[in-house]
């Protein structure tokens, strides 16, 4: 039996409709509704008949639900809550999917006194946004961390867990501030280097963007991905997680600096080591199936 | 016909053998000599077939051909070029393929004086090193940009460009200094960053190595695919391009610091407008042809 059998999604981007697609293919016989407070993505929704039901209004659409995933920026994430706060059936859950977990616990128990909430964060994405972007897949072989108040009832989180084990994803609890800071260093600092990067290639004077552009497959396009994901979703990451950005990107800019002195200097040596450190690094992630085995994240050659 | 009949390319690793693999697969009849300085290499290069002949030695690999191919780490460039100087058939073509053009030019012209040289970079590569990593598909729609110095012969500039077309890439034409100041943008740059953010993350006390390697999928994996690559190489290209590579640098760390100022201040809409312009340049990246246009690389999903 699913761990539950009516499922509500608030926000059919990526990972809401992920998680619908999911539910879908993994859950059979649950029932399923979104609601999304974008009219035109709630119209789209619909026509690629994402859920049973689209509801019109986030109180519509939680009031017989067991469940209920915030699939919001996380930002947006205690208003989305009061939305519904007053239709929400007694015995549901709350969980969410926020790239941030203290803000959201903050924002969530604020707007659900007394709600049985269970935090989470699946950690995968592509760069792509909205309804039609999601897949049933995109959690498959994924961490999902699970941050649960110490008061959380057992029950409730042990349901959530196997929730996400049957979309395809690995459990892992953690602290609330701990996975902030484990974020920021595996996601939120990655995101702001390529944003920032992409966007000094393009105010160059004397480099045209076309030309940035053209030659992107010396290693610029890698960075270009990540810097094409949501606006929205990342704004309100960096502002909700800032300590733990600034201090990570603290040591960040420290160690460039080191290298950039070492260049100037015409350190190789300490380049060398570096770069054959960073080498094994590689060599760790596809052993622990953490990215493509295949080389060049298996893009496609001809 | 060919433009070349008999080429032979020294340094056996990612692009010689992509190079030597290219030839077989799309100029018939074409001689193919190799040479590597590494004799285990040699010895590899001899058990996969990758030439018709491996050489002992770099002045026995060149004797009769009429292209010889520099593929070796630019800082190590001039030093290989002395080494068959005495044995170059006066007709003969010599190339390379690194990634800076202004230290490869001087040192090209030093090891050879009177010898028609045509400097080649083609912007293309993967993570993997050595002579097994190689592909006749790596140059396949790709941009290969030639820097012949003012006094080059046009009929060796235009056999060059012939033979890079007949491997599958597109050819440009650039001053070798603007050649270093666009590459340090679209290559050197993301390398170092790469390389740096990979350092950062490993040195952490408080997210352990596991951690950080656990939830790469948020973004860091992608860095650690271009902090994989060869560490001789990049150790050369960031001494050798030493004054583009340094003030690129410093125009990404001020805007690294304009961002840091934008989250500690709150400031949403200069983050959003930001990540909303660096969108747009994945999109011209996908159009332009220069990466795959699946989501997420084209990575697999289960």
């Amino acid at each position: 039996m699913p761990p539950f059998s009516r499922v509500t999604v608030i926000g059919l981007g990526l990972i809401g409709s992920s998680i619908a697609r999911g539910v879908r293919a993994h859950m059979t016989g649950v029932g399923l509704t979104g609601y999304d407070a974008d009219p035109q993505v709630r119209e789209t929704a619909k026509a690629i008949g994402l859920c049973d039901d689209v509801a019109d209004s986030a109180g519509a659409a939680v009031t017989d639900a067991d469940l209920v995933i915030l699939c919001v920026p996380v930002g947006a994430i205690g208003d989305a809550a009061r939305e519904f706060a007053e239709d929400l059936p007694a015995d549901a859950v709350v969980s969410d999917v926020g790239s941030c977990k203290e803000s959201v616990v903050t924002a969530l128990r604020e707007a659900l006194p007394g709600v049985a909430i269970v935090p989470a964060h699946p950690v995968a994405g592509t760069e792509r946004s909205g309804p039609e972007a999601g897949f049933a897949q995109l959690f498959h072989n994924r961490w999902c961390i699970l941050t649960p108040p110490a008061d959380a009832d057992p029950l409730a989180v042990e349901r959530v867990a196997e929730f996400w084990k049957r979309l395809g994803a690995d459990i892992e609890m953690m602290e609330p501030a701990h996975h902030d800071r484990v974020l920021a260093v595996t996601s939120h600092l990655p995101h702001l280097i390529a944003y920032t990067i992409v966007g000094t290639a393009s105010d160059l004077e004397e480099v045209t963007s076309s030309e940035v552009i053209k030659y992107s497959a010396g290693g610029f396009r890698d960075f270009t991905r990540i810097a094409a994901s949501d606006p929205t979703m990342w704004r309100d990451v960096f502002l909700s997680n800032r300590e733990a950005v600034l201090d990570m990107l603290q040591r960040f800019s420290e160690d460039l600096s080191a290298l950039q002195r070492a260049i100037r200097w015409g350190k190789g040596e300490e380049l060398f080591d570096l770069f054959t450190r960073t080498r094994a690094v590689r060599r760790s992630v596809i052993e622990q199936g953490q990215d493509d085995a295949r080389e060049d994240f298996g893009r496609a050659h001809d």
